[in-house]
């Protein structure tokens, strides 16, 4: 996977990038591990069935994971400081789905190196599942 | 790990949870292969020397998984739907640094069974790394 | 994942805590390789054909391993001493089975802190996969 | 890994088997991972200061899954049915710390084809860490 380094002063409103990943077991599986969340809803597949969702889905925070992704490795990449996130869970990412992170620069405030993005991870039907806006500041 | 689901009705504002770890160079290689963030901040110690931090930092997006934690098995805990997270990254977590991941209720919305707590990560030196917002719907 | 720490004057007997988990093929394969237990049931289907299992299972340390983390993060939680550890090993765990691990305080012996548990793993069908119990020091 | 199958009528009293491996931060934290045992003794460099260890240690059932690893590759093999282990845990194993466990042929019960084994792991300064016995079935 390139990394890219984008300066500054090379950003303009409307650039773009994403990256997908079919979600898997594994991936659940491994994010629970590291984070110690065992929340049954992801790790329980008789517990999830008694849920609105019907079977396991994946942390909320392992889809914010795929936008942490983009941003640092491609838009606007390394020498990136990130600074703040806000994220809207809007629907689940089950296991199997197919998701999209995607970012795309909103603002640009010069006098502070700011680079506001807003932040969305989309699944393979198209449903937005994240929604949400970073803050960085760019060398 | 004993999960715990504590009912909206039991909530009462103030009530606090935590979870610490050490993160090691483990965790932030694995939450990078699972996520795909290979910021070289993150993993290539050699890059990480030229940056202001000096050494390779864990992913931010990691610390707020052990809020997410937090929130999923211990307060609310299980049959928690995770609407919304607003983070502010504050200082970088170094491996070997022990992390606590804090969830405090700091509004309850009755109408709509909305739990709003503050959700701050602190290091062993007390030093604030992430603080912010999470917004939940508690059955 | 909050973690309890129950002193020993606060135990009693009957005192019962559990966690679950759906036993994934991820799971089955990281025990594998953190342990070099590649005993083929475990992980070569072809070979778990001609057992009396028909399909892989787990390793039965991996559901004793479920044992240990209520042991040690929920009842009696942190600051307990493993002294030792009885396992009768009654039924396969399947992969995609979901195991309860669940300790019961059986026996108090005040004049040295000992805690005796019993200690149990059944499956989603209430079938007893792992008996046995558990000796520990609790301050 | 070569994976043996040595047949009942080939066992004799005094039949020996090993082996080792240094448990690193790895192991811990992926073990921790998969049994959700994230007992702070463990994975809390902090903690563990507090401790009398002074230090993180592996989980027992880590260095016991070392002892199920002889069991079912070596001796008795494949095709061995696990019936029951007693352990013992003696001494605590350190991050760092080459442990190797040893399984011998202590009882053959030719009735019902069942195999007594003494299963210990020891540490690289020979201090017995686990004692203990194991119970198996032998095609």
């Amino acid at each position: 996977m390139g990394v890219q380094d984008i300066p500054f002063a090379a950003l303009k409103i409307g650039d773009k990038a994403s990256m997908s990943k079919t979600v898997t077991e594994y991936d659940v599986y491994t994010f629970a591990g590291v984070t110690g969340d065992f929340n049954p809803v992801h790790i329980n597949s008789e517990f999830a069935k008694t849920t609105m969702f019907k079977e396991r889905i994946a942390h909320g925070m392992l889809a914010a994971g795929f936008i942490s992704a983009v941003l640092g490795t491609t838009l606007p990449g390394a020498n990136t400081i990130y600074m703040g996130q806000e994220l809207s869970f809007k629907a689940p990412v089950k296991i199997g789905d197919t998701v999209t992170a995607t970012v795309e620069v909103i603002e640009l405030i010069e006098a502070k190196n700011r680079v506001i993005c807003r932040t969305t991870v989309t699944n393979q039907d198209g449903v937005l599942v994240v929604d949400g806006k970073a803050t960085m500041l760019k060398k």
